[in-house]
């Protein structure tokens, strides 16, 4: 089953890199960018078909490795 | 408006950081991992609200700084 895991800053949370790209596409000419905050996307291919016991194998996947819970938010999407 | 874009590699360009995640998740116990691949998601918030100006803006936008489009693949998602 594929799934599609999303991992974002936090609301307050600094994010330099999402302020780089809003500085060049501003710098590009794009007028009326508010704001821009850069993520991560992870796309993973998993063996199970179990809709539920892939989200719970996902989420102790987010909360051991792939988000830092105290600084990151993730979603997840199975797809 | 808020549009989310995923930039993620193109099918064959190596992918360091996927596999990197791929061998953690394993080293930590999860079986049945196939394969990862690990992108980026930018959130940006715009000024327009037309939906067909705004796609077109960020499409301008993903052409020309927000992914290399050698290498990688984009989609816009308008929420």
């Amino acid at each position: 089953m594929k799934v599609r895991v999303f991992v974002t800053l936090k609301n307050g949370v600094l994010d330099p890199q999402g302020e780089a790209v809003g500085h060049a596409l501003s710098a590009l000419g794009f007028a009326g960018v508010n704001g821009v905050r850069q993520g991560k996307v992870i796309d993973l291919d998993l063996a199970g078909e179990d809709a539920d016991a892939v989200r719970a194998e996902v989420t102790d996947m987010c909360e051991k490795l792939l988000a830092n819970t105290v600084i990151e938010n993730y979603e997840i999407e199975l797809g």
